[in-house]
């Protein structure tokens, strides 16, 4: 017989105590936890919030005016839900105007095209710039050419992002987008257009954020909708020589504040300790941001609120972030993770909603591996949530709390089927009717199910599993 | 028992002598017929063609360089394909020019809406105009109104489209687009937006032509997106004063001379006479005009290619007609019927292809009703093209030959599954991607037996049912 190692052993019986010290506890949490499914199942709040943000303050671009009313907005949003302790916390943000973007194949098939800007681009000269295109498959192809096949082009990277549940398709196309013009630029090009990252076949372009490097040269960044890339191809077959003009006129103007806005439900016995759900406030601009982030921002305020009607506060706080700025690069996540470093340690266990409004299917994790099964335990009744999967312990929590596992925060992830999510990420497709009411409350309901579990929780969950 | 009409009786004998006297050529045909649909099927070049168009030419709306590139282009596809006969007619068509629309929301909810301008519509003073809004169900409840209702305001028509097989739904909500702006201006509104004429819930505007009437004032029309009018009501919900900025300079341009291009298959015994296949070759600006109607060109272009390859030609001659201008008002169609008044006689039946590239699923006619079962019997070859249903006698024939009945002529439509053509329809998602080229291989095989069946027919059509 192989010995236990004493750790694990420790371990065993130190869950078996806190199993038994807690199982009154625990059953009061379950049975809390079916009341709020219940309740949140049968509630239309998380879409009426949904409905008031994208109706009532509509896009919400960082830095711009709209997106201070939508900090209004949702200060007044929490107040109106009764939240314990309201407050917004200064964040610095850079401000992109996006302007106007046009493109035309100019030889040897003139005609337009439909194309955006990418987040952050710089313009192109005011009477735009024209130049031969070439093709690449990916950005690893791009990486790969000789110069000489760049030098003075446009670089045009026709990387098709495949559907998925989990938008993993996302994944691996992203890196053009994002990084393809210090690429580019690199090889000698003068602008870059993309294929959209999307999974869609609308002839609208989809945008998104993209950087540039100290160094290198900085040349305009556009996407092309899918049916246009198409149509680069269909030309490209005839004729390699496809010349194309492109004019955009995207502004850098500095930097405005904007805010993480909060709202708490205060923990009855140890206020001091965080269970952390979150969602982003800002939106790109071209849609409403309905289903990014808006169906975030109304899963987890409504989350909230359910627990507030709830008989009695949870143990530990639950705190509601609503992050600033996460489109143009996590800056809210960024902040807020430096503005309560001394705090993280006291940040129980966060997770973010920015996946837009599909069923949650599965519930992952990141903490101490030992305590995976006490977890689970505390998680059971999301299980009756439509079947949520309690799954692995690798979890990385979402955008804007990505940083904190490294910061040795555990983080969960609410996995949600996301097959059409990328069909109307980032472009004007991103509107209210996009979002099904029913799947978007069994989110509520899986939201506060977990901070429940969470708040209540007697589960030591660090140090958390992966850094 | 009842007595017999002489009348039916005589057609009756008719008929059966004509069915024995064409046994043999009947027979001939038929086989023919399923060569015909056989080479069809397995062919690409319906496709290939409006590849070709949608690539090498792209949008062309009436009047523009474009719509004589497509002319240009029609030439030389025909000659290409080998047609015996192959010319143009001048027809002078208006140039209207789209320029830029924007609209946005001033109060109680600032926020850009997307529109599109409707075909035809004058422009907005230089710096916009801003009103109130007034929201009707429908055009009819627009007329039912009380002018004090309307009177400086911008009149909204809110009418959803059906989704239906045969886009009826259409018919139904497309008065709130063509004669909206009349009823309005006569109510004393300052402009007219509508809800697209579509069944899409994309963040795309529907165009289409729109009408003003001599003696009413004109005013700015626009379409609005689906989810844009959702927005609108949204905002009416909780503020029925919604104000709304438009700004539109679309421009009137005089006329240009364009052409409806046409192409033949010589008939063996009859050239004389005219079996006419149609679709119109202009489209509207912001798609490729994929669906709308560059299937119809590749339908009948080829479908009078496979003609041509039989070993021998038809009896009467195959006349492929592809229209200008008729999204702007049926305006090659027009000028097709007066130049050739006094050939009409000579026409032996019409049918255009002008709803994309669904499934043909029926036939319906439009022939002298005696003579009905014959043309079933000539037919019967189509019925083994996936089962198309030899239909009833109340054929319209399409848009371009719409007026060609009440002039004594003869026409067939070829009903397609539509479900999803209001999608896409006068919008910029009009491109190739939506084609699926096994069903529109379908539409070549379907016209080219039509075709062939009726140039070897030997039934009397006229007088035709419905005039």
């Amino acid at each position: 017989m192989k010995k236990i190692p004493t750790l694990i052993l420790a371990a065993a019986i130190s869950s078996a105590l806190l199993g038994c010290q807690s199982t009154s506890g625990t059953s009061q949490t379950h049975s809390a936890s079916h009341t709020l499914m219940a309740a949140a199942k049968s509630s239309n709040l998380g879409y009426d919030i949904v409905e008031s943000l994208t109706v009532e303050v509509g896009p919400r671009m960082a830095g711009t005016d709209k997106d201070l009313m939508a900090v209004d907005w949702a200060m007044n949003k929490f107040k109106q839900l009764g939240y314990d302790k309201i407050y917004k916390e200064p964040v610095k943000v850079p401000i992109w105007e996006r302007g106007s973007a046009s493109a035309e194949v100019t030889a040897p098939y003139p005609q337009p095209l439909v194309i955006t800007a990418l987040g952050g681009s710089v313009a192109t000269p005011v009477n735009g710039l024209e130049a031969e295109i070439v093709r690449f498959d990916t950005l690893a192809a791009l990486k790969a050419t000789n110069p000489a096949d760049v030098k003075g082009k446009i670089v045009f990277i026709d990387h098709k992002t495949e559907r998925a549940i989990n938008g993993a398709g996302y994944g691996k196309s992203v890196g053009g987008r994002s990084r393809g013009a210090i690429a580019a630029a690199e090889k000698g090009a003068i602008a870059i257009v993309v294929r959209s990252i999307g999974t869609d076949h609308d002839r609208m372009a989809h945008t998104g954020m993209m950087r540039y490097k100290d160094g290198v040269n900085k040349i305009p960044a556009a996407a092309l909708s899918a049916p246009d890339a198409n149509q680069l191809n269909f030309m490209l077959k005839r004729n390699p020589n496809v010349t194309l003009k492109l004019n955009m006129n995207p502004e850098n103007k500095g930097f405005a504040t904007s805010y993480n806005v909060i709202g708490e439900v205060t923990g009855r016995t140890k206020p001091e300790e965080i269970v952390l759900i979150g969602a982003h406030l800002d939106s790109w601009d071209e849609g409403t941001g309905a289903l990014d982030d808006g169906a975030g921002v109304g899963i987890v305020m409504a989350a909230g609120k359910h627990i507030l009607d709830l008989p009695q506060r949870p143990d530990r706080t639950v705190r509601v972030v609503l992050y600033a700025a996460e489109e143009i690069g996590l800056v809210g996540g960024k902040a807020y993770a430096k503005a309560h470093a001394k705090e993280l340690q006291n940040h129980y266990i966060a997770a973010e909603s920015d996946f837009g409004a599909g069923w949650i299917y599965r519930i992952d994790v990141n903490v101490n591996p030992n305590q995976l099964q006490q977890v689970h335990a505390d998680l059971a009744p999301m299980t009756t949530n439509r079947n949520i999967e309690l799954g692995n312990n690798e979890a990385g929590g979402g955008p804007d709390v990505s940083m904190l596992p490294a910061l040795g925060v555990p983080v969960a992830s609410l996995r949600q089927e996301g097959y059409d999510y990328f069909d109307y990420h980032h472009t004007p497709n991103d509107t209210i009717d996009k979002i099904v009411p029913e799947k978007l409350a069994q989110n509520v309901a899986a939201y506060a199910q977990f901070a429940l579990a969470m708040a209540n929780s007697e589960a030591q969950l660090r140090p958390n599993n992966k850094q």
